[in-house]
């Protein structure tokens, strides 16, 4: 499964697409992994809501600063290395805040399948999170079980 | 597996009842996926120490700060969206921290079994962690192997 | 597998060692659990980019900032709770900190296999993440599929 945000950043609803993993597989019980193949990216379980995703984003730029716009706050410079301090930009980049998105949530999710159904709560949702888009990323989906 | 904690946060120690799970599949070498059903929930992998849990619940408070109460310091507060900025809380929620402190727990864990039993290092517990209880929570637990 | 680190800290690939434990499973499809047997230690999939990685440990310490050192800044000294109060210390641990990096990072993974092979992006490596080595510490791998 491929992306190409037009957005730097976004969330992208793959609920859907895991099922008909799910469904092209035949397994009944089992667990399907979901799992980014990226290291500027993720994927999270939360609900689909924009207010929701749009206070996390502004949340997780207060915790892992981008050094490409000024930060938002006081804490947000502290908690960021000087953009020309980071060591990861030396090279060139400038996505190292992208790096830490992807540590803080995760770039992989493992599901649960029951009676050959995603096994999700009434409001988890099933997101691709992708922190350093407009390029072609790519997504690797497995089901195991029976 | 349901809980319904009394409190708004908890830490439920399951492994037991993970090890039950394992028990009754039969399964001797493989792996068990516990996956809360919740949004504001999550599964952690520590130390059964009350003084770390009461730590540890501190410390989120301070990187996902409650809007429900007073935040604990300047940090916090400048963390944490003015309760009133929270996009998430203008449809009459006051939980979007619990949503944060799931992200930076994680919903999942999948552990691994070994000769029939969980492989798990000596000081590590199995803990449901509840950031906004006091309702009926689901929790999933998928065996697989052989 | 096990590890002992000669600092406190450190970053070990091991992405070789788990194509090796997928090879010797002889599994052509499924997935892979590499699981840290300690509760502070992680497993962290990410570019080998040792600014990265320095980047990194910087940004741990200023979320959560250890006890045994000089807080590097403000904001590090209003997260961490004062090395006297950290009440998980009381019992004679200095590794605090240690517990909550563990929790960002996250213990395990779960990776991809597809025709025999680690299913990993370009820049995707595995690593073990100490943060209160110098003793032997274990990681438990587990190959499912067919």
């Amino acid at each position: 499964m491929t992306f190409e945000t037009r957005e730097r950043r976004a969330f992208v609803r793959i609920t859907d697409d895991v099922q008909e993993a799910v469904d092209e597989s035949g397994v009944q019980e089992g667990m399907v992994l979901v799992s980014a193949m990226h290291i500027t990216a993720g994927v999270w379980v939360n609900d689909d809501e924009p207010g929701l995703q749009e206070d996390t984003l502004e949340w997780l730029d207060k915790i892992a600063p981008p050094s490409w716009k000024e930060p938002a706050n006081d804490v947000a410079r502290e908690l960021s290395p000087d953009p020309g301090d980071f060591r990861h930009h030396r090279g060139g980049e400038d996505n190292g805040d992208a790096h830490w998105k992807n540590l803080l949530v995760h770039h992989q999710v493992v599901l649960p399948i029951t009676e050959g159904r995603l096994d999700l709560g009434r409001w988890q949702a099933v997101f691709y999170t992708e922190f350093d888009g407009r390029r072609a990323k790519r997504l690797v989906i497995k089901v195991l079980g029976e």
